[in-house]
């Protein structure tokens, strides 16, 4: 089981860019450009990773993954927000099931 | 900074729903329909991340971006994969700069 | 050739939707429910085209992209638009290679 | 009402560039890089046509449905398929409530 502080390790990396000028690196020109511009990296990686799954390419699966989490890390950090409120979100749901999950949030 | 161990225990729990009955649960119910399933899931949430964002709704953005991570974890224990093959694989790239990443895995 | 007027008796049957009770079609549940849930199916639909590509399923690729075409039109509609909006923007582009069209755009 | 032919002719154009050199035009370059390429680029139409759509920018819904739009035709003509086939899986469609329609598919 690896150290799943990367996930912080990262947030500070990309806190770190969000000042930087746009063309001192990828993150920097994504923060830069906007909300926009981060949205449709997400809806990529999400495209990404559903086309590995579909070539059931395990290298692949990972690789999009990683770029889909750390896109979305990306647009946490754009907004203020962090890894911490995510998984804060997720341990809050840990013990419900998915459907009654979906019951208490009125999508079932 | 909260134990981001729940990526485990969330895998852990999906891995055990893996075999059980369809209508057991919402995750086992998705396993059973299988990939395809799954990665509309996975591309609805991502759809759904994007939208909060726009709105510029911190909440949103949280709750649909954990439900994004917790499809995609489903996604992964599918492929008998785990969170410690996207963490490994993040951590790889630590150090890394978008760019020079970009550029190494020949898509800049 | 069919007669591709089907876009314009559609929209049309939309239209007539827009101010119907919820519950009386399918459509006239979407509109009510707004703009994110007629999003979410854009994106649901663009989602099972990509599978439905990965899969070579000629049938499904069709099927597919008349969801997709079939909920734009609902968005269009929802906005006051129509497939003329779409299908003049189509014309307007042509004869414009597409790399001179995305230049002239400044998407190069 | 414009004429909706305009389908019809952008496929034949689309289908003249499907032999042609990748780097001939920008729709060689999509169908020489092959299923995933154009899968990707109806994902990010998909997402910007969203984007557009929370935006309430009419002009942005219409440009990025025409890109949706195209982008589909260039999935379609990469498969052998054209608009012909999609219009008349529409037009089958018609006089079938969206209700009845996804009851008569299974997915109400």
């Amino acid at each position: 089981m690896i150290d799943c502080q990367v996930l912080y390790r990262l947030a500070e990396t990309l806190n770190e860019r969000r000042g930087a000028a746009p063309d001192s690196s990828y993150v920097a020109s994504l923060y830069h450009k906007g909300t926009d511009a981060i949205c449709k990296k997400v809806a990529e990686e999400a495209a990404e990773t559903i086309m590995a799954a579909k070539d059931e390419n395990l290298l692949h699966i990972v690789r999009e993954t990683a770029d889909l989490w750390f896109h979305s890390l990306v647009l946490l950090t754009h907004f203020g927000l962090g890894p911490d409120d995510v998984l804060a979100e997720l341990h809050r749901r840990e013990g419900i099931s998915g459907i009654d999950e979906k019951k208490s949030r009125g999508q079932a």
